[in-house]
């Protein structure tokens, strides 16, 4: 079943679809980082707890600021402003980064607890690097594809800003890449160091301005797949 | 001396003044949390490292998400995304609360360190209270000043949305209140739970996404007062 805030959420975003980026908090080194990232989709393999899909390069520092710490019981909440309707959703969770195969973060990914419940370890892995494929060749421009080429993100450019110049602007899809090209083999150095950015929420709070009085609703995952929802002061 | 960045966002926020929240990054129960909070001013007491001014109830969960844990090097960063120019500026550093003074947690707040360096001690926390009256009269709106009155934010709501129908919907400033009146007792209340948010920065990371090749200017806060720049792969 929908769940209730996710119905709400859809409806919103339908009627605003240029909200379609949020802030992603995490902690690095002890400190609190957030950076704002572009949603890219949802994805409900088992019903009732949908996934919100968003990308990185692996090579990017905020990777390193999204593997839990001990004892952290949630490694990340989005808080997602849109801004006409006057509506805030933030949203707790787990994010895991499915980059690809082989690299050494691969394994940490529950490909199969997030896969579809019928399918198998060998199978559940490949569903979700069709998944990883599809966002990289369809929920983003040639412009962000080309981006996954550039040197590692946030790391010094001693040439200043020109220097970026040199880096490809456009990338097309992988399977639209001509044998043999530089644009094949850019693409393929594009898909080694995209990766999925997948959050398993457990929490929202959802926040509406518009509404007189404003209205505060608080959902819940409690056991068995069940949202539960209170209702709070703003 | 004004800091180059300090230049960069002030011009970016007069040509879209309508880009006035941003998302506040902190930590609560060793998880990391985030909600978008709207910017009030920029207080410079010293010049060359300007505070960014929000406003929070004394009551509500953030506080005691913003209360610095051991060993952590930055209590909070933000994240200002400007959409139309696809400009994001995360600002590191620490956050202090001011709240009424008699509140417990007035004096962990560094009123001489923060206010204008003639300032003697006791004249600095006047100093401060000046800009905490200032900003709840001049800087909020009515409704927005009544919502100081309402239970504490996040607690539960057993009497559902409507029963927020009870609540004062506007505020005057505290200078127009009648004397006696039930505005003017609304009022204390409100004072009693304003709170001042103060960033202090510490560094600053600017990304220009309009520009093409994309830039990426890095800021830090060496000794002395000195901004120091790099240039960074976006």
């Amino acid at each position: 079943m929908v769940p209730k805030w996710m119905t709400a959420l859809s409806a919103t975003l339908e009627t605003y679809p240029e909200s379609k980026t949020y802030a992603l908090a995490t902690i690095g080194e002890n400190s609190p980082r957030v950076r704002h990232i572009v949603h890219r989709s949802f994805i409900s393999p088992n019903g009732n707890v949908p996934l919100l899909i968003s990308t990185t390069d692996i090579r990017s520092p905020k990777v390193s600021q999204i593997i839990p710490h001990r004892g952290q019981s949630h490694n990340a909440e989005i808080v997602w402003w849109i801004q006409e309707p006057n509506e805030q959703y933030r949203i707790t969770g787990r994010v895991y980064i499915l980059p690809i195969s082989g690299h050494p973060l691969h394994s940490q990914f529950p490909a199969q607890r997030l896969a579809p419940k019928e399918r198998e370890n060998g199978d559940a892995a490949a569903w979700w690097e069709i998944q990883r494929i599809d966002t990289f060749d369809n929920k983003m421009g040639g412009a962000l594809r080309a981006s996954f080429c550039r040197p590692t993100p946030g790391s010094e450019l001693p040439g200043g800003y020109e220097s970026g110049r040199e880096w490809p602007d456009t990338l097309p899809q992988s399977t639209e890449a001509e044998r043999g090209s530089v644009d094949e083999k850019n693409v393929w150095t594009a898909l080694n160091n995209f990766a999925l950015m997948v959050l398993e929420p457990v929490s929202v709070d959802r926040i509406e301005l518009s509404a007189v009085p404003n209205r505060r609703t608080c959902w819940m995952l409690a056991g068995h797949g069940v949202w539960t929802e209170r209702i709070l002061v703003p």
